[in-house]
């Protein structure tokens, strides 16, 4: 599980910045009609016909939001990106191109940059982005990755998260709680391996959880599957914090409440599994584990015919009038206010 | 000089990282009629009307690109806005919106974040540019600031790096070495005061450079001035990396040498005493410092009658055919090939 040997390797101190940038760019390929200049000047230049441009950015620090004990920096970068197109998919819009800054101590072996960028170039090519540009500084204190997206949308197409209607459908694509049930697998075998590290890290047939969060996928599919049978959702946004956290913030924004089914919650077998291993509640672990990526949507009742046979889809309750409250109603009947307790690297741990 | 006293101050963990954000984007105010939507969704959404969308993007660490000693956080939101929005300004472009994502202690004082949200704020309101996104982190490490700016400019008006042609002018805006020089000046203080904490800092008198250090002004009012005579630039490039790095940049991009005159090179008249009292030349810091955040530009030879009476513009020199070489005629009449010495936080100090 080490990440760094001794050996003698090209240090970034060798290249300096340019040589560094002038490293990473070389292979960039531009593949969008709508850039006209990626890397390279002051600014990226695009050009979107008057569509809406979407933009998001997201920050990652080492230490906070990934330990290079257990990251390959090829997934690393992957997920960077994945993450941010995640959010211009949650508008119900396509990815165009993305920034990417890195802060990175001058002491990193120039593979371990290079491993990193293979896992952002890859990305970039499976999701059809072009990288436009970015910023590389040298960082004192880890390893710092900020990535911005860019997309588009007509404007007919925009999904807000304040669109819920009261009777919608909540949905939700893919399963939920894997990551973060990866997560702790992820950790305990790391203090496993600190307390003897000639104990090789027991992984075996937990590939699935593992790569839910070391290599999650942004649900291009399903914004695609949504045109595909004409369904607009009313609302939309994608889970990262956690579900009951995103359901929360439809509900706020819509100023609707809802009624969600503990039993409508998509788990994958070895999520539960691995969660009760670990003496965790699965439902708790869809509800506030976070960084599953998938997408929460709600729909119109009259979208249920095209929606319910679809393998990737699961609904998971619905829209109610905001007095109602937001409501887990639980395997046995009973009914709970929905709170979150969320991923939250500021608040104390109590 | 000392940043945080230990009076009892409300931290970030107690918000929570949903709690922070509301608490600093409760003031903003959207006046970009491009801005549809800005913070609260998964992404912003933007509408430009079919002109060129340019992005540019720049990551700030501590330690590297500031020392919090002696930034005053206001500042330092403010420098960290104007970075960026040169950047737009440099593509001859009009900046419209910017996205701000932050990493910070959990034990940072809410105020000192205010603070520094007062700079960011200050800087998007002047410069008539949307705060419409960003990420807000817990860092273990330090402040991070990572700004995104996104601006706009019709197709014809846009100014790349590689326009130059033999016999263009080159022009550059303000003065330069102020920046790097003023952070000189603040080092030595921070070195006094770190020996004896009972020692003022003695700053009187150089408010201009400590100023070009620590609360630079991008130049939009040059990229007016220049649309105002009806002069576009066939080259334009910021500064932040010193004059000699932005000319190269320019010469390569462009594939021409140029000569530049070094008793053109501008510099206020504090620049230079302070240099001399550092025992640095002056020239060698407008060269080499960088952060002066200026416009070089080159513009055509017809176009010196509209240039040469701007008070704000000096033409320093012009381009030259690429087998000439990029020269420096010094003031004693010598020429030498012009070197980037640049500020390179990666290369190892000699």
């Amino acid at each position: 599980m080490a990440l760094f040997d001794n050996k003698d390797r090209t240090n970034i101190e060798e290249l300096g910045e340019f040589g560094l940038i002038n490293y990473l760019t070389k292979n960039i390929k531009l593949t969008q009609k709508s850039t006209i200049k990626g890397v390279g000047d002051d600014a990226a230049v695009l050009d979107f016909e008057g569509k809406r441009t979407l933009i998001s950015t997201d920050l990652l620090l080492e230490g906070i939001h990934f330990d290079l004990a257990y990251t390959p920096l090829k997934h690393l970068g992957y997920k960077a990106i994945q993450v941010n197109l995640s959010d211009i998919y949650a508008m119900n819009g396509t990815a165009s191109q993305v920034t990417v800054s890195i802060g990175i101590s001058s002491k990193f072996p120039l593979d371990a940059v290079e491993e990193l960028y293979e896992g952002i170039y890859l990305a970039c090519d499976n999701y059809n982005v072009d990288l436009v540009g970015g910023d590389t500084s040298s960082s004192k204190q880890g390893l710092v990755i900020s990535v911005t997206s860019i997309g588009y949308a007509d404007e007919k197409d925009v999904v807000y998260r304040n669109g819920a209607e009261e009777g919608d459908l909540l949905c939700v694509s893919g399963d939920l709680g894997g990551a973060y049930v990866g997560l702790q697998l992820l950790e305990r075998e790391k203090l496993i391996y600190l307390e003897n590290p000639n104990i090789q890290p027991d992984l075996e047939g937990k590939d699935y959880i593992v790569e839910r969060q070391l290599k999650p996928e942004a649900r291009r599919d399903i914004i695609d599957l949504l045109k595909e049978i004409n369904v607009k959702p009313t609302s939309m946004i994608d889970i990262s914090d956690g579900l009951a956290s995103e359901i929360l913030h439809i509900c706020k924004e819509s100023n609707k409440g809802c009624n969600l089914y503990e039993e409508k919650i998509p788990l994958d077998p070895m999520t539960f599994e691995t969660a009760r291993e670990f003496n965790l509640d699965p439902t708790v672990c869809a509800l506030s584990g976070g960084e599953d990526y998938e997408l929460l949507f709600t729909v119109k009742q009259a979208d249920y015919d095209q929606i319910k046979f679809k393998m990737d889809i699961t609904i998971i309750g619905y829209i109610t009038e905001p007095a109602a409250g937001c409501n887990l109603i639980t395997k046995s009947g009973n009914q709970h206010p929905l709170t979150a307790q969320g991923w939250n690297a500021f608040k104390k741990q109590e």
